[in-house]
């Protein structure tokens, strides 16, 4: 780093004429109400990582803001209604939602390209493109026309490729696979030959064991380890389909106008500290439990799948993406940005990280 | 991911009984007075990206505090001692201050540790080590003897290893090189038979140009393109000695425990944030102008150390942490946590970035 030390002639005398801190008149203060909000998460009650974002955030803006702003949060299992988030936020009945954007591709198409893509941005990256390179424009002005804001709420870093009974060495063995793998990458896999299916989570575990699924994906080790699938599906594979899983924070725009200036910064400000703490928190979990599973375990072993299967996904992700660009403008709007920035970015983050992780620091 | 949206039985009904937005009864307010603080920065008026992180941070404050919180900035070119913040901070003629933690050393050894480290952890990795593996602990105790506290101020992402006028193919290379480089790499390169000098930053253009040095470092394309170092030093090697380099907010502790707890929130949370943003920052701005620089001057070649030159930096390093973790006990103990997080998060982003940037993300 460059030395500021160096930067300027400097004389060594302080200027003793720099006051400390003081206490002066009133400002004009917005008003000393009490504002609730209610928020539905998408998630389970205790559910690790995920529910601590948004009580990250609820307990930040109820101690920035001096018990004025009180956020309660219901989990999934008291709104009981997962799948109604989008609907229930824009319908008014909850404030806001914690969730993850592309959940809600059927109610619209564009909410798919905010959460993560295959192939995609990494989380540095991915935050640089929301907050820089006019991915936060593009989020607010689908999420608009639903008379919702959206933000983003906490991201998961990259996530595996899944835990496999057996190993992939090429395209054949992906041959009427049947991989428990939803969405987006589900689609991809289904070009390939397999056999992408959803199961409900309280039966995943038995139906890798049985071998009603072969393989299945899940989040990574920050998640993985108590679902503890590395006990009968001993191949990992590294991640290609979700490189920076982001969630999201919903508002209704109502609830969000009836708020005063100040509160609202509390809130956005409250939302952007979570997001990234959330990162912050799966990069340690991640760390903890790999080490952790690697220990318990030793017989896991992690695996690239081979160059011939990573093209072939590619070409469908690079074909399904057109077809998505070809469907609508700002479908086409959003795809050319993200590609655009990726390409910018990912040069220098292959002079930096990828240089620095593939030499300098290795083992 | 995982589908939340399969975790539970769920009707469609949402819980028509949720409440929205309302408007209660007035909190305990704190108080309404103006508290205002002084910060002294390390840098020049108008420094970009370093200058923003306190600006964006003291805005936060004030915009989320409704006024009551007014942190007022004055630049080196002010106040005349960027070598001096630390006193300035400890003495009470500043409140707070803007600069790095490693600056500190010939005040305090221990405070080296808290920016960077050579061959050590990644920004994501450092968070975590902060957040979750014990750093933020290490360091308040460090600033404690100096009765203040210190906080991640914004982080540059991995520094590169500097603009080299020839190659270095070998060791020999090395031999009486003048690089300006300071600090602790300064050091090692010492061991390895260069020459580390510092340099006034206005004289850094005129002395590469003429060869009164033969490399130097800066910080990475978003800081190095206004330099144009790259339009007469065309080897542009990688990082190794400043992986994720950690600017820091200062505190008096006094002016810290005279804030009323909601400010204090505030205050702690819009530095964590402008922490956080000024790594996204730095990465946007190094794609950007990283994508300048190729444009405007294609010889730029991007080089890696050769292995017999990396091995032998690392060795120096790890004989220079010895040494420093033998003079006293709390060095030892930072150094022992640093390096036993590092180990186990780099397993992490070694399946996770890596294998990603590697391969699956390969161009």
């Amino acid at each position: 780093m460059f030395s500021a030390l160096k930067k300027l002639p400097f004389g060594k005398k302080a200027l003793a004429a720099a006051t400390c801190l003081s206490i002066l008149a009133a400002p004009a203060m917005a008003d000393d109400k009490v504002y609730r909000l209610k928020m539905a998460e998408g998630w389970p009650t205790n559910f690790p990582i995920f529910g601590d974002s948004p009580r990250n955030m609820a307990k930040m803006a109820e101690e920035m803001s001096g018990g004025r702003l009180k956020i309660t949060i219901d989990s999934a299992n008291k709104h009981k209604a997962p799948l109604a988030i989008f609907d229930m936020v824009k319908g008014g009945q909850y404030d806001m939602g914690h969730t993850a954007s592309y959940y809600w591709k059927g109610k619209d198409p564009n909410t798919l390209f905010f959460t993560t893509m295959p192939f995609g941005m990494t989380a540095p990256e991915q935050y640089a493109w929301f907050y820089h390179g006019g991915g936060m424009e593009l989020m607010q002005k689908v999420y608009k026309r639903h008379r919702m804001l959206s933000f983003p709420g906490g991201n998961t870093g990259i996530q595996m490729g899944g835990w496999f009974r057996k190993e992939i060495n090429s395209l054949e063995d992906l041959q009427g696979l049947k991989m428990r793998i939803p969405g987006f990458a589900g689609e991809i896999l289904a070009e390939l030959g397999a056999k992408p299916t959803n199961i409900a989570t309280g039966e995943l575990y038995t139906s890798l064991e049985r071998n009603t699924i072969d393989a299945l994906e899940w989040v990574g080790p920050s998640l993985d380890l108590r679902m503890g699938f590395h006990k009968i599906a001993p191949y990992y594979y590294t991640g290609w389909h979700e490189p920076a899983t982001e969630l999201q924070f919903l508002i209704n725009e109502r609830s969000w106008k009836k708020l005063p200036k100040d509160l609202q910064e509390i809130l956005r400000v409250a939302m952007r500290t979570a997001s990234y703490d959330m990162y912050t928190q799966s990069t340690h979990a991640s760390g903890e439990n790999w080490a952790t599973m690697k220990q318990e375990y030793p017989n896991i072993q992690v695996k690239r799948f081979p160059d011939e299967v990573i093209e072939a996904m590619r070409a469908a992700n690079t074909k399904l993406l057109k077809e998505k660009a070809e469907a609508n403008p700002m479908a086409k709007e959003i795809i050319e940005s993200q590609a655009k920035y990726l390409k910018q970015v990912r040069a220098w983050t292959n002079i930096a990280d990828k240089q620095y992780l593939d030499s300098i620091a290795g083992e």
